[in-house]
């Protein structure tokens, strides 16, 4: 059976740390499909259409990578594309913790759907998209923590 | 390409954590290959042929799982057998904070070389060897926490 | 003397874990107060009052449990209520360092006051308000997570 | 019911944190025994025999207080003496994943044992015996460590 | 050359905790600047101005010590005043991991600017700003918390 | 006055990530000593006297850099050696526990001796000198984690 992952998240904007998790997951997976989680409620700082555009662009050399978006809960998602994995990066404790509790609760709701992870690359695990929204803010050069240039 | 991982542990004993995190990790891989480490300068409590005999018969009717003894790097070790990844379970921050050390030098031995992480479902993340062993130790009946029986 | 503790939350909604705390909490103390504490301006998923009243209603059998609604600081009530505890449930790292600095918080206002601790069950441990009141938004089945039948 | 807890622990030395849990704790149960544990193969630096003299006069004022000393499983050595509960106390997130997993595995050989924490003070947090026997060790006075004066 | 740090942060309101990181720190630069960052969109408690006014005439016979205000990016301002160095206090693994990032960021701006950090001493590890605002908004007495008295 | 540090250590092998934080510390202090902590009845695995030499034949171009050799307590050393700091590298959240409870005994015994700390950077941030021996004793190249050959 293929094995086919949902590699959730908000993107906002995607980093050269998810980049790093999408490439070494993509080797795992026989389909990787970048999930863009995008709730209408909620406001984001890089358009959501354009990210996904830009992400898929970013990926078009590699058939087993693609991006979607999506605004109902993440396991329900998964389920109905048929992926039988969450992919997550984690970067440190903190992350661990929380992602741990979010592990448990899919597992809850769809007991076949596991969560696999992979440590970030240490060079990438202090890049979030929290700090570069605050850098883009201040017009600071963000292309050395993005790989692709944010147009907002 | 196959995709083969390496689980390496010291398994003394191996526990209904490892048992966890071996049969959810063979849903994921083609092929699982269980690391019993073993270096004949460390004292073991329970011996590693019989645990490793053990390991092999509680999986036979999995083809796609097979325990093996080794002495080496453990990088080394999953090169020689054509390993891609290595698989690890989390159980708790402490678990994380090791684990990421270790993932990162073994990217540094073997580039190519990714490890997986998958986490301890609850109802076992609480089970270690250590504590297995010093229960065994004071005569107590520690079946619920193993897979197969214990002889020392 | 009387031993009397004040189990405070927000309880939005009341979880199995609180309910496992709660029930373990009452083998300890002789009187244990649940407390709910409530500030109009913040905003609940799960009103303060129907909830209150869920929680007395499930805990009507044991006599040393009932649930208050308050809206002070917690040491201030707990003092007023007699309570020489506050009890509180830990779930992991992350609980754990917030937990300690409310706790000695709370001993430098009311010096008489300590906090007693207790680990959530594991099969409880991912199990958080936060968590259900998604599930609930997207319309799950969130039964298997409340001890009581939930309702907007 | 009488509430009576085991505070378990080696002692080696018994330190002003450790009298700290002691003090508060015998405000929660109504009977609150130190057990020295004590295994003849392991080498302590304080003679138990003297620990648990000193320990025990220490506390000679206090009713509900009394220290034993005990070579068996804490969870078996709780319930010989009619202790439904174990007392520890916590200074950092360290001390929180180690006792999380023993209080769980100890739950599971006696369903009826809960395990009680309580933060140590933060002017106490900082002392454990490791770091007193090294600067013993070294000649150095650790009197404002501990609560009476140490021989080896 | 001078070593000049500069120790960030929103101060609302400056506490005994943060005194204690200035006065250690201004031990190890030649100059310490506080910055009291200040964005005129996020709402304060305490107004930017008189705790400004309020640090610079507490710290008034330190000569080696002085606040400033600044709604930029940190490291922008650090390299504008000259400053080599951010000073930072550690209260906690959670602290430890978000300051983690943020000095790693920075260091990717201004390349030359590096992060020193201090533990908090053990008898302010509890105090944040945040406690103090919910205490002194129900009206306790925050005195013991703050170098200086509070006005809103 | 002169600001002068020690950095103390092991040093079984002095790796990468210590010379980033000796290099990045020569920046902060006016001297900078290194202090490799031998005592005679710990065995190591790379020889004091030649590791001692090797770093300071490595630093021999920094003025305000150099290593000595000490089997005392470290604040007593350092009170000797006329520092007013120790400065240590944190590397990860478990590093962040232990090296607090160091500190604060430290600044009991000798209260002017404050320690200073560097975040480790991201590249170095998974080297440790028990991994280094581990490769080193299994053949492999380890040069590229040390400043300087290793010689048994």
């Amino acid at each position: 059976m293929k094995k086919i992952a949902l590699f959730p998240g908000t993107f906002d904007p995607f980093t050269k740390g998810h980049e790093d998790i999408v490439l070494r997951g993509a080797e795992l997976f026989d389909e990787l499909i970048i999930g863009l989680g995008h709730n209408s409620k909620k406001n984001r700082y890089f358009p959501a259409e354009k990210m996904l555009e830009q992400i898929n662009q970013h990926f078009e050399d590699k058939p087993n990578i693609r991006a979607i978006m999506y605004s109902d809960l993440t396991a329900k998602v998964a389920k109905e594309l048929g992926a039988q994995f969450l992919l997550r990066g984690l970067r440190n404790t903190t992350d661990f913790e929380y992602e741990n509790s979010i592990a448990q609760a899919n597992r809850h709701l769809v007991p076949s759907l596991d969560t696999i992870f992979i440590y970030t690359s240490p060079q990438f695990s202090h890049i979030s998209s929290t700090i570069i929204r605050e850098l883009y803010h201040y017009g600071q050069d963000v292309s050395e923590f993005v790989p692709f240039p944010l147009d907002k």
